[in-house]
């Protein structure tokens, strides 16, 4: 098992002098993960943001699309523009996809023939078997060829693979909520595969800036419900993760609800051990595997995760509890879905594939 | 088993003239559940209202109390008086307890005793084991004998007792939510009892108008986490009616949240069917056993059940889902709290108690 | 001053035996307004509705559209149909207009001459000059000839105008909000009548079901603003009607903030009082216009207004500060925008129009 | 006028090398803006945190109390202690003292005989005159001899006098977001000083951290109000502070309302002009006044402040309209109320007392 190995196998690199900065560019800047890419991207010491690209917004300035912040440098010049990828390699050695599902995989292949290395966002490019991909996505893949190349963008998992990528894919939010509390324990064995059960619960920015009736303010304040049951398309990437690190295929059962906030998921997970365990041998599996990791916080089996501590951060919040009565394990985790769940951790493998420190632009 | 005989077996009387009407006391009305409770007697058609107790309002009028329904009749009169049992029992036939778990036991012998009959919305006699309460109580409970006695006041399982109760013991929020999706598949035998796994969100009313800094409006906005894993106290009741109703003893999973809504609850249970099973069989014993209820609304397998279709009404709405790919059956409902979850239901209790149309005061 | 001597002059009519039933119709049932009117009518003990029309919805069942109130009977049998107006009329007494502002106009005439009477919820028929019209909502009017026909649905002051309406113009729900504080005192002439300020805080239903991205739930959760400074196209109504019942023209200064909640408007007016006034004489004043109006509770100088006591009412409550210092007078209301401030209010002209109890089909 | 001379008089200090780093305290750290007032610290580049008192939280850990920010360092093994003057003076250079509102001039006298310079984040030292404390504190200010020595903490206006500061006070949140978009107008004569008409929409934050029932999420959610009309305790010093500017007596009038979200205060001012204005006077005085102000953002007369825009930072965002119609001029201004309403502007403050950059620690 390759990726097994690769469990923390990466650390993060020690303090040194800070690099060189890096030109970047964001193509599909407009929604909420992307608004946040370029905040995240603005104030980031290494990067230089030299394009942005918008259809809805192209000839608009960042400063008038984006007035939280408004303020910073560059806000002012820095207009959205059509996407162009050949004068955008010129510019930029690194690019992100902030668009829609779907829209990735129209532009990798020449961004990554004229030699820039890509952040993908999207849904695009984060499963590797072109059949699970058309299963769950109603089509074939438009550039199959470049699935096998891309790199799960999981630091705390791929940090060593990310560190040379050429494409990047980074994980949705649900799947890093579920792949984080669960790849140790399954690289341990400690899990009955077939026992798996998640539900989750999601703020409203986790559907996009898509103006739908359903995400109006007087259809979700007030209001909670399941969605997408049974077969959620995330569900492709968070199996096809999972069974790749435990060396079989694995089905779960994934429930996700819809819930009035802003920002963050809660994620509840429900196993068997694979045989009886105590909470000493939890404890020391999460401490191996994140106990050095600086976007990880274990809270044990005494603190719960909640929403509001990772809101703004790119933190993972993970806590579990055995049940005596039941004998099951119980983990739970929290993330900002805009964060860890996404743009934050397309930062944090920014800051790998260019050797800067991890935290650097996210603290 | 005596329990699955019941289940629809008595139906809800048919219409007919309006029988005269029942005075009634509410003993404890200052928090959420006993405001709703207060509403909905004051204007149920059958039902007077001739005092309220409160410790913390005495002396205070309703009207003042609940500027929400100041201006219904009575409530410029009635005042809040301290709780005097032998006195109350002169005026009401029927008296509601809205006391906080543990306060309820110390009034129901003196009540019972002078002729009145009881509609609990405590949790005190909800257990028939003084085993189980005092397990997951903490303590031995104050009037074990009265535990045999009361009746578990869901009407749509146990109409019949209900109708000739002394003591009714309204269920709680969760249990409501979660019993009324799984009793009728244990009844029908289709389900592992091994296996069931229940997820619930909860509004913050759930937690009653209790004065404590986890409540306050900045603790629970913009957060949502999950709590009292894994041995909440609602398990009690939960397990003992599905235990009675399966005839074997059940544990099951609970794990509750706590979400940014003023009301609501959303369940989702996991469980494995018993063998393989079709959804026109679910739908079947769903029908039989709740086609003809009044405040139970049959989702299916197509929608979703959402809080804000239940808010303000007495209904529970279930949908399900089977999971082709892990042969899951994943049972969904959506009530709320206050109403189904509380005084709508004990409204419902009373309307049983009394022959009343169900629906009574309640639409 | 024909309107000063209406207020209040058609007091409410006592009880009575209820009248027999009124058939009635909504055309434009699908935003907030349209399904909150809906749920009152199919519950009004004397109305009927015969048809229901949508543009967005056509086909469709009510029940499939309000999942809400889907347990009502006739939702599953009522159904969508395009508007056609030589239809409606041969089937409803009275129609109910809920269409956006701009298309009520188009349907009044061909109602009004089959004989219906129509109760319009749009701001169409709200203003008697062509020309202020036309300032506020830059184009001529469709059917000026209907202006000084309609009559302003206020019943609080338009009572005896309204019971003999042929076509109702419900007032919006700023004006509502703004409109029942100030008329009592104005005719009363204890007002400076170019003192008037006005801010008002409104939930985003306020907006309609308009799918636009301002009122995505992540665009209003944590935040407010005010918007529509200084000229809202609300003006128009309000300062015809102040104008009209001082007895000269009144310009006032009126700034909404849209605020995070679903229902709900809470209004603050400043005035200076014309000359050295005091509280006693501001009480007398609001019991003598409104101490026996079934909708207006008073709270006096003591209480504040607050939307959580009015949400699903239709209250408006009202109360007042004398400022000692600056000796300016603070008045303060609160209503539900969609039930006082239009489909509750349009229930009321209904009631009014043909003889009702004013509150039926209210409580 | 010594103050008008100062509106930005003192103009931000240039970029130069990053001074020597400040040992700082903190007493009374358990509310919300002593939360953000050590989370500010923790990450101040130029801020020693040495010592953080609370009664309530004496012997837990910052991390154990604030799992927000568990993950900075040394908050696992900075604890509470109780309040010791003398001790905190010998370790720390400057105190912050986020006490309630009559506590902290307990401390004031103490702390600063001993050599400390204080920023003081309650009201206590906010006013000059004994007599207007008493008049809306209720009582003898307890060390009057201190007011005439408090520099009221607003460095847009008094950056010169809190440079050489003993003693800060910083301003209420209210206050903050009315005197920004005033003092400029009022310095230039431009405003009939007896027009002014202020109301403000404020967070459940702003009450602070009170366990009381009337800031429990289910009494706030869904529920908008106004309250303290109409007198306020911060209209004291915004009246002294606008009467200190314009060189005569002022009384303005205000109007606050709570709302549903977490922080951020929107403020809406209403004035007459003195005499006729127009618009690009305005923008000019506001030029001059915050043009290189680095948390002063000026939105002119066409966008809007929205208070999501400010969340998180220590902006006050500032619109203005002229009204033609009624010649009024609307003011708008939106802050976060716990950043540049509380602990932002403490740490603006202590930037300018040590002469740090102005922004740092603050972007």
């Amino acid at each position: 098992m390759k990726e097994a190995e690769n469990i923390a196998g990466g650390s993060p690199p020690p303090d040194g002098p800070t690099p060189t900065v890096t030109k970047v560019a964001v193509i599909g800047a407009s929604g909420y993960v992307g608004e946040e890419l370029v905040h995240l991207l603005l104030r980031h010491p290494c990067a230089e943001l030299v394009a942005v690209t918008s259809r809805q917004f192209a000839g608009k300035t960042l400063a008038e699309t984006f007035p939280r912040f408004s303020h910073l440098e560059k806000t002012s010049e820095l207009r959205f523009s059509e996407a162009d990828p050949a004068q955008l390699t010129q510019r930029a050695e690194i690019i992100f996809l902030a668009l829609p599902h779907g829209r990735a995989a129209e532009f990798a292949n020449p961004l990554l023939q004229s030699g820039a290395r890509i952040i993908d966002l999207s849904a695009d490019f984060r499963i590797r078997e072109p059949k699970i991909y058309k299963e769950f996505y109603g089509h074939d893949h438009p550039v199959p060829e470049l699935l096998g190349k891309a790199v799960y963008g999981l630091p705390e998992i791929y940090r060593r693979q990310i560190s040379d990528a050429k494409l990047a894919a980074c994980p949705g939010c649900y799947p890093t909520s579920i792949l984080l509390p669960l790849m140790p324990l399954i690289r341990e064995k400690v899990v009955n595969l077939a026992s798996i059960i998640v539900t989750s619960l999601s703020g409203v920015t986790g559907a996009g800036r898509k103006v739908e009736a359903d995400y109006l303010f007087a259809e979700c304040n007030e209001s909670m419900r399941p969605y997408g049951v049974p077969k959620h398309r995330h569900l492709s990437e968070i199996e096809e993760q999972l069974s790749g690190f435990a060396g079989e295929k694995i089905a779960i059962q994934f429930t996700p609800h819809l819930v009035p906030l802003n920002r963050g998921i809660v994620t509840t997970i429900h196993v068997d051990p694979a045989e009886k365990i105590d909470g000493g041998s939890i404890d020391s599996i999460y401490k191996k595997a994140y106990g050095d990791e600086p976007f990880v916080r274990l809270l044990g089996d005494e603190l719960f995760p909640d929403t509001k501590n990772v809101t703004g951060t790119n933190f993972i919040d993970m806590a579990w509890r055995l049940d005596p009565r039941t004998g099951r394990l119980i983990l739970m985790s929290a993330i900002d879905n805009l964060m860890k769940g996404a743009s934050g951790q397309a930062i944090q493998c920014f800051n790998v594939m260019r050797g800067y420190r991890e935290t650097e632009g996210l603290s």
